[in-house]
């Protein structure tokens, strides 16, 4: 083989030495440190399965076992010995069992890989993680549900467009979150259920020829089960992606939910206003109350996004089995746990926080003719008027309603009659905003009672 | 207000007039008209359900039920007279009604809103597409059985790093897609059950005043239950998202099979080869058999992520509920559920069209001294090496065996012992790859014996 | 090499055949016709190149050409008979020109691959998209600048947070999205520039024997110079990922101010109205005039997002040169340039629609001491204060006049002075909004003169 | 206004306080604090300016600048107190700076606004960070050509499909990249002349009333001039954008050449090998030799691709001007360029250390026929054969040979002659790998001697 160009004299031309880029670029550390304990745990599992299956001796278990515990006490008590050559968190806690277990620590990798013995570390992670973000949604319904009961009967404009369509109730409108967040629980659930396999004792891709026990291992984890193909065990990370997407989804939620803070605390919605606790002065003008938090969990969601297109890029037309590739795959998902378990407590606070203008709230769903469609279902219901027939003479009415400068409350009978002579003065049972609310108790409906309803089935389904 | 400025003369300066603007990015027809029998079956419930509880006339419902069936007819013929000025398949359908049933079609929008039928039909068509591409993907897994069959025994190299690593047989590869194949199907389904629920009724987010009947409606369309919250309903796209990334994962792992193929009909690989039926030659290289259609399959995964992150950006940040900004939905959807189940049937046509090259692929696994790792492990086994110096001592061997030009079966006891005294000749036992994958017998691994019992295991799970 | 197994009966558990789904995933006649011009102008410069060298003789030079003039003609008037057994266009445009030419066809092909040419022809394209899109973008910006020109003096609310922060113009909010447009073209100016070097001659990947002139190919088509490198113009596809991202960035900017549209025509806005041109009316809410061209606008930067992932995502990884996965590049690339075209023209059409309501911006400009910053500054620059120190006494005045319920400009001057006992009469010099927005007049500030300066000088630079 | 429900007890349910939560979501010291430079850089230009302009005193203008100078050199030991309480580095520095400068501190914010601050400070990171880049991909592209040459006339496969397809030059197939990092430098020195304009004295959004001077602000900052407009330039992250572009397609090219390192030192390619220094061992297979900085160069384009979407994201639909939104602009550049550049500096690293087994690539050049192509020209130019029908003759030869177990030089006289009968010996001077490779002399094409002219016009045009 040719050698290298003699004019290739490091450090000449390159600020950095091959050992210095490969340590960059290699290590990983300080982001996989995190793994310490789900790997320490797996050890553990892994040592006590060899010694029951006389792998290993009892006293080198034994050795194993309490070396592990101890060094799991120092990383937690900040006394462990980090150290960069050392790879990785793996090679850090091997290393240092050495030190503190001798010759016997060099068995605990008997039957076993580095390919496995991450793949089990980062799911138990990924397992926890969702255990995690579930109890952060689960409190941001609970959140939800205490404001949506205060305000079950609260009435605001319902958006469509961006613009008022017809009169809801503030703790209707919250409900939508807490499904859509019952949903994301959901989608993280069964992320759990399929990720919750075992990959130990897939050793390095093939299995092994060592007499293991794939389902004590699996057992004494938590694992449903051992997963049934080693190859498949080694070089899948179906469990990350799917987690981000569960995470990215979730996040769009919290998204949404941040846009209609950002809007509804603006002077001209005026609907709710946020404590100084989520909000910032401007540094030149004085009267700026900023929504930052809430700004920022719609932003967010960007981040969430961005972890999950990294790793479905990483993965992409990745030949079997294990590639150091997969070595992308834990900074995304730690970002994205990280990310939107802080999006979720931010969210919770400002539900907590929130102070309600119910009087703005009210004016706004009063404005703008939103009960045009009681009129028009009125008309069909009383009238029987073809529905379509029904919406062109409201529509008729509501240019009448703004010729004349008032609302369709206000618009007299006689004016109505003009339009569509049958009308009765029992029209005007429709045209408040209370009635409109009160009346649309279809089931899932925003009437009172049926959102009342909606909550104590939600405080069943969900808390 | 001040009107537009005069020297906005249209068509002085701009091509198209604002009509012919709106026309082309508000009408969704050329689109939606997938949805024709969604929207058919959703009146057809709809209109049942409002005659059931005497909102309209029996006679009314009669006359709906006879148009829409007539619809379905003529679409499905080829006769139906598609009009772009009425912007969507909804609009085409209803004012096609009208021409067949009179003024009865006027009132089959009674209690019904564009918004909940919109996302009711988009979720039955999201629904019909699941079970297709459940059907697709057990299509596919069945093929890999078929073939992981025929070769649970036949041997190969199983790579890290795209490296040969250690012997596997060729089943358990095609095995380990089965595995990714049964989560895709698993993530398929989830999503359904989670889509399952019936958004009619919601109306234009708010419910209704008039007396329907959801749980008929979401019954006789074979959702599980209506949607329990109407803005809810009628705003929300997780079911598509859901749907996006399942399907972007499903892609992913087809591009890595697709990967494999590649590299494996490659010359310096030979281990398959695919018919003319999915190569094509090369205009210019009268030799080459290029394999088009798995770097299609490999390709596509790209639209997939690219139609998921279509969505995403579209709803994030959206406040509620519905927004014509929806309206974007559709087509990526469309896209990836077209995408995946073309890229399923490639992937399935290929494994059944595959010819394998036993030999070429008993020759790779047997070289590069792949059963290195029986070596050590029989060193930890009968020796009673910690884990850590066997693998060592191995290490040395293969240098030995490098250094003399053979390969670690055809090493010398004598050299062997120069390295390690006390080897003796039972390891040759282990040293060829037939042995090797034999004793890799752990539940999940290699052995032809597990191999079978995974694809018996497998053909009762997933087929 | 084995045999695929008996049992594969294709058609029996499966609805294509191989021949169907290699049709159907392979041939992308339906996409790349439109490449049609490019292609015949491409292959006309190369016949014209080989007879020029005594390549081929004049007289199949001239039977070439004209072959592909009238193909060209044919292909315009709808006559050209195109045939989905000929894969794409390329193939189809030399079946026919087979027909037409007879043999001579033959030699069109000589020094010349698939690969350069569909290179050439889809780069061609993409100068082309780049300069329709320039012209696009150059239209609306002068839109703008009409309408800016209009409202250079016109108060409205500057806002931070969603939340108005100080006063400013219309026109000069305007002017920062003619700045952006500015970029998006010299965005695309820079991609249609590295781009426009001419892949023709590289032939399939490692040029030919042929004694060819590239560089009069390139000059014929309009290219500033060969590519320099045959391997890199097969296998690149630099200039479709710089124009998907270009279009990323210049639909984002459309986006928003798409959303300002949705919020100012929002009626707690009223800020601008949009006519029946660019907005349609509710199934059910009469009232309600949605904004749905430019909710359109903002929903599909997601599409443009999407386009530059698929992109991105195909060609992560790819080994040079050509692969078939290259094919996946025009999709993406055709939907992007379409995409953005749109919203380009329905933006312009939007701004010369808009009608603005000057009162309601100047009402909202004045509302929320929103010349508090004004404040701070006189007394920094009148009194001398330290500019943080400013800012906290501006803060107390702000809150003294929230709890007297009065503006900035009505604060009685006693009731200043007990603030800050210097201030003088002077002050209330700076508290209009329309004194605020004159007294911005550093260079790119609000102050109206300002904006006209301004105005002048984007007409010179862009129009 | 309501009150929050009683109930919502912080810290009975929640983790986090309000103030802790805040803290996490707000708080942007530790990604902000790398602006530390580029903040007191424009701080002493803002300063400087604000003396020059009388704004404030030259004493206060001396005071400030003292204060920053120190303040740097505090950060540059490591003794700068840093404290999280004060949310950015901008306020970290302010107030450090009151604490030595006193009320001359309170000055330097005269006429300045954290929104044009913040963008002035990230401008001028971005293009240090362009800057940077820039010269790593000169290095690497150095590195390139100094391989190239060496390798000039070192003959290997050009693949297609992955595939051999025609012989090239190893340093023709290396100068494919040196062109792609051409444009990639393109790239960033556009972005960078794009973003090269100085927001500050756009203040919060509308500008200021001091009578400040952009232009010497601009200048002093090195500028090229102030942006046009204030609004734009304090909410436009289009800068951020294009870079990310620009560092996502780089990464792009760098993944494509790390697959390549990864396929030619697997065993089966053979063609390069790199030494320890970029490779690593197995833990369980003392045979490997993993190119795992290639895989992580590969892997990591899928970060690049991931924060281009977070940014994409974060933008989309964003009302002006700045909302705290923006405050998510940082974390992705940072990490890209990081992430770029230590990939350059991989890539480049493994460049100069590939040892290069020439003889491997050369027989695998001359294997699988690959001078079909050059028979096929040759019967075009000697037997005047139209191309299509040379093409079909070659093919019918390679089957031949095909048939008889030789390559196409071995194929005797008189076999080819079966095929064609004017076929002369003279063919027989095209069909080595060498006179494949010699003949291609087209411009740009893989003859050494082309080749050593374009590694001449490269070394000028880029080093």
């Amino acid at each position: 083989m040719s050698k290298p160009p003699k004019n290739a004299a490091w450090g000449g031309r390159f600020a950095l030495g091959p050992s210095e880029i490969m340590q960059k670029i290699n290590v990983s550390l300080d982001i996989d440190k995190r793994l310490y304990a789900q790997d320490i745990a797996a050890s553990l599992a892994h040592a006590a399965m060899l010694a029951r299956r006389k792998i290993i001796s009892p006293e080198d278990g034994e050795a194993i076992a309490r070396g592990l515990v101890q060094i799991k006490n120092e990383i937690e008590t900040g006394l462990f010995p980090f150290r960069a050559e050392h790879e990785d968190i793996h090679l850090n806690i091997e290393a240092r069992l050495a030190e503190i277990a001798g010759p016997a620590a060099g068995r605990l990798h008997t039957a076993r890989s580095r390919n496995d013995q991450v793949a089990t570390d980062f799911r138990l992670w990924v397992r926890d993680a969702v255990d995690r973000l579930d109890a952060r949604t689960r409190d941001l319904q609970a959140a939800l549900l205490d404001r949506a009961e205060r305000h079950a009967a609260t009435i605001m404009p319902g958006f469509t467009h961006m613009q008022p369509a017809q009169p809801v109730t503030f703790g209707h409108h919250l409900m939508a979150y807490v499904e859509m967040l019952g949903r994301d629980r959901g989608r993280f659930k069964d992320c759990r259920a399929r990720a919750n396999e075992s990959p130990l004792g897939a050793a390095a891709l093939a299995g092994t020829s060592f007499p293991i026990d794939r389902d004590a291992t699996a057992r004494d984890l938590g694992f449903d089960r051992p997963a049934a193909n080693s190859m498949d065990a080694v070089s899948d990370r179906d469990f990350a992606l799917e987690f981000l997407a569960a995470a990215a989804i979730a996040g769009l939620h919290l998204s949404r939910f941040a846009e209609e803070i950002v809007l509804w605390s603006a002077p001209n919605f005026g609907f709710v206003a946020l404590s100084d606790a989520f909000t910032t002065g401007s540094s030149i003008m004085p009267q700026k109350r900023n929504p930052d938090a809430a700004e920022l969990v719609r932003a967010k969601t960007g981040r969430l996004n961005g972890d999950l297109v990294v790793l479905l890029t990483v993965m992409k037309g990745l030949a079997l089995t294990y590639a150091k590739d997969l070595q992308e795959d834990k900074a995304p998902v730690f970002d994205a746990a990280d990310t939107l378990e802080l999006c979720l407590a931010a969210t919770a606070g400002m539900v907590l926080d929130l102070r309600v203008d119910e009087a703005a709230m009210r004016a706004a769903a009063a404005a703008g003719f939103s009960t045009a469609t009681d009129l028009a279902d009125w008309l069909v219901r009383v009238l029987d008027l073809p529905f379509r027939e029904a919406h062109h003479r409201a529509g008729a009415l509501v240019k009448r309603a703004e010729t004349l400068g008032c609302d369709l409350a206000g618009l007299p009978l006689a004016e109505m009659q003009k339009v569509e002579p049958r009308v009765t003065a029992d029209v005007f049972a429709v045209l408040s905003v209370e009635k409109s609310v009160a009346s649309r108790a279809s089931f899932g409906g925003t009437a009172p009672a049926e959102v009342r309803k909606a909550i104590a089935a939600a405080r069943k389904r969900f808390l």
